[in-house]
C-alpha cells in the first residue's frame, strides 16, 4: 500500500514516488531548497570532431553510441506538439534495440504520441514524466501505467532538471533547422516552430544530447536556440514534423457568446483597477477566451493610446500586430502559436524569446512571471477557496498537462476567465479534484455570471467600488451554478492507486491523481 | 622551495599554485578530465524581490549584502578595458570594508588598474589571477606580489571557472545598459562596449552576482547578454567607463612597409594553399599587422568575388564592411574593437555575439576555434620547433595576456605573421622564454625575410611547391636574423621565484614565469 501523508495545502500525497522520497507542499515560497544545481560532467574537445561535424546515420546509430541501456531517461519536447514525429521515432528505434524499462520525460505529450502506449505495454517505455494530453492521459488515469507519473510545470520542469531532482541520460531534441555541430533553431525551416526553449534545460543538464533535425545548414546555424556546444550528435531525418499540425488549433477566437462575455469583462476589469496603463504588462494564454480578452485589451490600447512595456506570449497574430503597431515595446515569448509569431520571431528584433529559466524556475533568482501585471488563465475548477485545477476534470480524468499555468500564478494579478458551467457541471465547486493551484495566489474569477475577487485582495476590491461591474462572491455564486444544474457535480469514482503526482513550482508534491474507476 | 615538476613540453613548473595541487601539461588533446561542472547553490525566488527590483545603494552596500570576507575571490571584466571605472571602485570599496587577502580574478587587467598595487601592498589583494597588461604585469615580474598569479586564455578562464578549478564567490559585472532584474546589454548606453561575453562564466557558476551599470532602463534590458536570472543585486553608478577609452587602440592599420609585406605575404599565401574559396572562414586578431591581412583578404574576396561563411572578431569597421557588402554572411564575434563594431552588433542579424563557451572552451563538445580555416596571431618569440610565448618578452618581463590566442591555435591554418626582429631583438629563437603554445598546433611563420613551414604540415608544403612565395627553414631564418641583430638575444637575468604559472586550454601548466632580476 501506497504510504501517503498530508501536505500544507491539507492534501493527501504520496511520500514516495517511483522509490524515490517526495517533499510534500509546504506552502507558497515555505520550502528551502539546500543543495546545488546538477553537475554535469566535463567533456572534452579531444572527444569531438575538430571540424565540427557531429552528423551520425540515423537516430538508432545515436541512441547506441550514447549508450542507450536499460532504465534510462530519455527526454523529448513537444515545440512540434501534435505535429512532432520524433519521439515517436525515439521509442520505435529503442524498441528494436530491446531496451527496457525507460522513463520517458517529454515536456509534454500529444494525441500523436498514442503509439507510446505500445511501449508501456511491451516494457520499453516504465513509465512517463510530463503532461498527457489526451489518450496518454486517459491511459494513465485507467491505472494502467506501472509507474507512477509526474507532472510538472514548465518552471517546475527546468527545476526539476537544474536540481538533479530529474536526471536525463539521453536528451533527444527536435530541431526544425541545425548544423553539423548541433546548434538548433526552430524560427525556419519546413518545419519552424518557433523557439526550443523547453529543450534548453535538457540541452544544458542531460549526460548526452542528440539533435534530429530536417534542415541541416552550414555551420553556423544562427540564431543558436540551443547551442551545439552542449550537443553530441546529430541525426538528419526526411521530415521531423507534420507542419500542418505544429501550429495549434488554440488559436481561434471563442464564438460563443457567453465566453466573449467573460473576455470583455476581464478586460474591463484590467482598466478599471487600473492595470492598464502605460508601461504595463500582461499575458494571455492560447484558449479561445484568452485570445479574446487580449482583442478587448488591444482595442482599448488603441482608443486610449496606451503603449505595453512587454506581453508575454504564447505569441499569434494579435500580439504580433500589437507589436508591429506599436501598442507594445517587446513581445517575451515562450512559445509561438500560429505562423505569423515564427515570423515576428524572425524578424522583429522586439519580439524576445524567453525560455522556462527566465520565465518561470524558481529555483532562480526571481524570474519575470512575478513581473508580470496580469495574467488570465484557464480552469477546468475552482473552488470556494480560490483553488483551482488545471489537470483533471470532474469525473477525475487527467486530460491536461500544467504548461506554465503554475508558474504564471505568481504575476501581481491573476485572473481566471472561465465559464461557471460546462456541459452543465458547475466548474465552481466546494473542493476541487485536484489541486494545482493554491487559492491565495488566484486573485480574480471571471465567469458570465458575474466577477469573484479573492477577500485576500482587499485592494483591488476598493479599486472595484462603485463601478458597474458585475461582483459577486464566490459561494454565492456557486450556489447560483448549481441551481442552474441542478446541483454539486457528480463525485467521481476514484481508486485508491494514485497515478499520477502533481508538482508545485519547487519541486513538492502539491496533489495525487487517483485511477479512475 | 618552491617544488618544479618537468612537464611534457620539458618545461619546469610548479606543482602546486597558491597552495593547491597543480597538474603538469600533458601534451595536447592528452588531459582527460573526469569531474563534473561546478554546482553553484540553489536560490529561491521567495528570497528575490517578487517585483524584480534588485537594485541597492551602492557597491559597498552590494559587497556587505553579498557577505564580503576576508580571502574572497571576486571577478571582474575587462569589457571597458582601459577606460573602466568599476574594478578600481571594487576594490575601493573593499579596502573601505577592511577585509585582507582577496584573490582578484578579472578577465584582464589595464593600466587603468594601477591602483590596485596599493592594494596589493597593503594587503587587500593576495594575488591576481588574469592578465596583467602594463604596469601589474610589471610589478609581478618583479616578484612583488604574495600570491602566484596564474595566467590563462579567455577558453580557459571558462573552463577553470566551469570546472571549479576557480570559485568565484562574488562576480562583478559593468553593464553598460542593465534594467533593475539584472539583465545586462554592452551593445548600447553611454559606455557601450559591445558584448559581454567575458562575464558569461562568472554569471552562471560564482556564488553572487552585482550588476553596476550607469544606463538602467525600464525592464526588459534587450537583449540580455547577461541574464538577470544570474544576477542577485544592481548597483547604478554615475560612470562606469570612460567612453573614450573603451574602445582598444589596436584598431590602426600599420604603417610599416615590413609589416605590411608580412600582412600580404600571410594573405598570399592563404590564397596559394588553397584557403580562400566560398564558405571558408577566418579569424584576425587585433594588431596592426592583422588588420592589414583583413584587408588584403578582403580585396582579393572582393576581386575573385569570393564570400566567407564567416569571420570571426574581435569585430571593426573593416570586418563590419565587408559583412555589410556581402563578402561574408555572418560575423562570430567575441569582441567588438571599435564603435562600428559596437553598432553592427546592434544592427545587423548576421553580426552575432559568440561566448568564451561557444568559441573556446575545450571543456566542452567541441568548441568554434577548431572549425576556422585560418586564423592570423601574434607572438612575442617564435622557437625553431614552431613554439610560441605571446606573454613575455625576451627580458622575460610578464607584459601580455593570454587572451584567445592559445583557444585559437586549434585552427586548421594557424599563421603567426611576426617581424623576424624587433628593436634589434631577434623574434625567432632556439628557445622561447616562455611557452605558451606548442608547436605542434602552428602552422606558419610569415616573416618579412620569408615563410617558415611546419615541416609537420606536408600539405601545406606540397600546396606551395612552385609557387612564387618566399618559402625558407625556420632555422635558416634565424640564423640570417641572429646575423642582422648581432647574435642571439642576450638571456634575461631571471629569479629563482615562479611569479606566474601559465595555463594551457585544458587546466594543466604548460609554463612557469620567473621573477626578473
Amino acid at each position: 500500500m501506497m504510504k501517503l501523508v498530508e501536505n500544507a495545502a491539507g492534501r493527501l500525497v504520496p511520500a514516495e514516488i517511483n522509490g524515490e522520497a517526495a517533499t510534500p507542499f509546504q506552502g507558497v515560497g515555505k520550502h528551502v531548497p539546500t543543495g546545488r544545481k546538477a553537475a554535469p560532467p566535463l567533456r572534452a574537445c579531444q572527444d569531438y570532431p575538430a571540424d565540427g561535424d557531429k552528423v551520425v546515420a540515423d537516430i538508432k546509430t545515436a541512441l547506441v553510441n550514447a549508450g542507450l541501456r536499460d532504465g534510462m531517461t530519455i527526454s523529448t519536447h513537444h515545440h512540434l506538439r501534435n505535429g512532432d514525429l520524433v519521439a515517436n521515432a525515439v521509442f520505435a528505434a529503442a524498441a528494436e534495440l530491446g531496451v527496457e524499462d525507460l522513463r520517458w520525460f517529454p515536456s509534454a505529450s500529444f494525441p500523436v504520441h498514442e503509439p507510446q502506449i505500445a511501449h508501456l505495454e511491451s516494457g520499453v517505455i516504465h513509465h512517463i514524466e510530463g503532461s498527457m494530453n489526451g489518450p496518454l492521459g486517459d491511459y494513465c488515469s485507467r491505472g494502467e501505467m506501472r509507474g507512477m507519473a509526474v507532472l510538472r510545470s514548465h518552471g517546475g520542469r527546468y527545476q526539476a532538471i537544474q536540481d538533479g531532482e530529474v536526471h536525463i541520460d539521453i536528451a533527444v531534441i527536435a530541431a526544425p533547422t541545425a548544423d553539423p555541430f548541433g546548434n538548433c533553431t526552430g524560427d525556419r525551416g519546413p518545419t519552424a516552430c518557433g523557439l526550443l526553449g523547453f529543450a534548453l534545460a535538457d540541452s544544458q543538464y542531460a549526460d548526452h544530447v542528440i539533435a534530429v533535425t530536417d534542415n541541416l545548414v552550414p555551420f553556423p546555424c544562427v540564431p543558436w536556440q540551443i547551442q551545439g556546444n552542449h550537443v553530441d550528435q546529430v541525426v538528419v531525418m526526411d521530415c521531423i514534423g507534420d507542419a500542418s499540425k505544429i501550429v495549434s488549433g488554440t488559436t481561434q477566437i471563442t464564438r460563443s457568446p457567453d465566453r466573449l462575455l467573460i473576455a470583455e469583462l476581464a478586460a474591463r476589469f484590467c482598466d478599471e483597477v487600473g492595470i492598464v496603463q502605460d508601461g504595463f504588462s500582461f499575458q494571455a494564454g492560447a484558449g479561445g477566451t484568452s485570445l479574446a480578452f487580449a482583442i478587448f485589451l488591444r482595442d482599448l490600447m488603441r482608443e486610449r493610446r496606451i503603449k505595453a512595456r512587454f506581453v508575454r506570449g504564447g505569441s499569434n497574430q494579435y500580439l504580433v500586430d500589437m507589436l508591429e503597431e506599436g501598442l507594445t515595446d517587446y513581445i517575451l515569448d515562450g512559445q509561438t502559436f500560429d505562423l505569423e509569431g515564427v515570423r515576428s520571431m524572425r524578424e522583429n528584433p522586439g519580439h524576445v524569446n524567453t525560455s522556462p529559466f527566465t520565465s518561470y524556475n524558481w529555483h532562480g533568482k526571481g524570474n519575470f512571471a512575478s513581473m508580470l501585471d496580469a495574467v488570465v488563465l484557464g480552469a477546468t475548477e475552482v473552488d470556494v477557496n480560490f483553488n483551482a485545477n488545471v489537470v483533471t476534470h470532474s469525473d477525475g480524468k487527467l486530460l491536461h498537462g500544467i504548461g506554465g499555468w503554475q508558474n504564471c500564478l505568481f504575476s501581481r494579478c491573476t485572473i481566471l476567465p472561465i465559464p461557471s458551467f460546462r456541459d452543465r457541471i458547475p466548474v465552481i465547486v466546494d473542493e476541487v479534484t485536484t489541486l494545482c493551484g493554491p487559492g491565495e495566489l488566484i486573485d480574480v474569477i471571471v465567469t458570465e455570471r458575474g466577477i469573484a475577487i479573492n477577500p485576500l485582495r482587499k485592494d483591488l476590491i476598493s479599486a472595484v467600488h462603485g463601478s458597474s461591474l458585475p461582483i459577486v462572491g464566490i459561494r454565492e455564486l456557486k450556489e447560483e451554478v448549481e441551481g442552474i444544474c441542478g446541483g454539486k457535480p457528480a463525485r467521481p469514482e476514484l481508486g485508491e492507486k494514485v497515478v499520477a503526482a502533481i508538482k508545485w513550482v519547487d519541486g513538492t508534491v502539491i496533489d495525487g491523481v487517483r485511477a479512475v474507476g
